[in-house]
């Protein structure tokens, strides 16, 4: 059992859970509670580290008992290691470092989501979580956009990011990908969604609430459209605007036929 | 200026900010920043005392000369005790307690919100946003639900009450205000909400992730919806998924007419 926190381990995570570019450079990340650490593990990632402390539930010790006959590298801890290495406030007794696993993208993407300028992660979570229910084929996430794999969005994103290919690139890459797509960025001044054909290719840049879509995304797109709002209503959660457009176009393509 | 904790403006504006009881009491609540003030006057509803510091912006100084010349209880306060009543990270310079206001609801609604134990202030902010802009006559909030004018749920909700009719009440009451509207139930099992017929009056009641929706909240129901998900997901987000399903009732409205 792991009793200190300056252990190696101890200290390998924190750094991952700390900073994006250390998640960069080992091409890891950290995910907290059992229900995401299976997800992670019926998706087939690749597990480095597994943590619990006795905290766990009954359910989480058979897992962690299975990971180990695996092969992985489980670990008890003390609850008081544990809570230097949890993120949340009532840790989840189990949290996985997880070798992060390029999901291939289509060679024909026909619906890409591109979260411009999203700095808050819970609305990035939200984002990618709604991005893998509605049919998304991959995120690409733009530099301004907060790390896709800190704590925070893992947490909001609900396993989806072990579904969803999601990449973190430049905008000339991103250009690359959506090549020959109908690019739309959100705008309030765009034309009604209900009045768009997104059944066809289609990247959708969402922009954050407080700056919008950004230069580069704007130079990127092809046209604007918005989600027409009653009196006074400015604007809605970038989330829940994503999420509301996204649906929109797996109504159209549902009920219309792909 | 007040440069005290303990004085007793800001002892009430403490004790509202924490207390959703002290709130229901007194009938009144506390809005921070100048968005959010400047909201409450142009909607006109009633600032009991606003406070400000040195740090609110030139716009923000203007504006609460304005409201000092109409009457209102203007203090200026200390940067430190203004910190001891922010319930932001960076406070924004300015709050103010406002009179709670009941806005009417409409004598036959057509459009009704029942977000159902959302605990969650942050979703259920963002749904009453959505509600705002979807064009919602009202969101009735059964008791199992958070308050819907604690600090959180009104930074989320970006204004959203002082445009939307928002009332705490229980679930017999409720049952009155919706009685024969058609009373829709979000869950996995439902039918697509894209084959439902949402133009009729209807009262859409958004359960908590964790939970889904109540006894009471079931039992209300003539039916249930859901959003058609592809590959693995379970659920999205409560607040994008009461989105999601306001927007689809206001694009049946829109487009086929009301």
């Amino acid at each position: 059992m792991i009793t200190s926190s300056q252990n190696s381990k101890i200290k390998r995570v924190r750094a991952l859970l700390g900073r994006s570019k250390e998640r960069r450079e080992a091409g890891a990340f950290v995910t907290e509670g059992a229900r995401l650490v299976e997800e992670a593990v019926i998706s087939n990632w690749r597990l480095e580290i597994v943590l619990y402390d006795e905290t766990l539930g009954e359910r989480g010790k058979l897992q962690v008992e299975g990971l180990r006959s695996k092969g992985v590298d489980v670990e008890e801890v003390s609850t008081s290691v544990m809570k230097t290495v949890s993120e949340t406030e009532t840790p989840q007794g189990i949290l996985a470092v997880v070798k992060n696993h390029q999901l291939p993208i289509a060679n024909h993407p026909t619906f890409i989501l591109i979260p411009d300028q999203i700095r808050d992660p819970g609305n990035l979570g939200t984002l990618l979580r709604s991005a893998a229910a509605a049919g998304v084929d991959a995120a690409l996430i733009p530099p301004e956009t907060t790390d896709a794999f800190a704590p925070k969005v893992l947490r909001s994103g609900m396993g989806a990011h072990f579904r969803l290919p999601i990449r973190s690139m430049g905008w000339d890459e991103i250009e690359k990908i959506i090549s020959g797509m109908n690019v739309y960025a959100a705008d309030m001044d765009g034309q009604p969604c209900w009045e768009t054909d997104l059944r066809q290719p289609v990247a959708l840049i969402i922009g954050s609430e407080a700056e919008g879509v950004s230069a580069s995304g704007r130079r990127l797109a092809s046209g604007k459209i918005n989600i027409p709002m009653k009196g006074g209503t400015e604007s809605l959660n970038a989330g829940a605007a994503g999420s509301v457009l996204m649906f929109e176009a797996a109504r159209q393509r549902m009920v219309n036929g792909e």
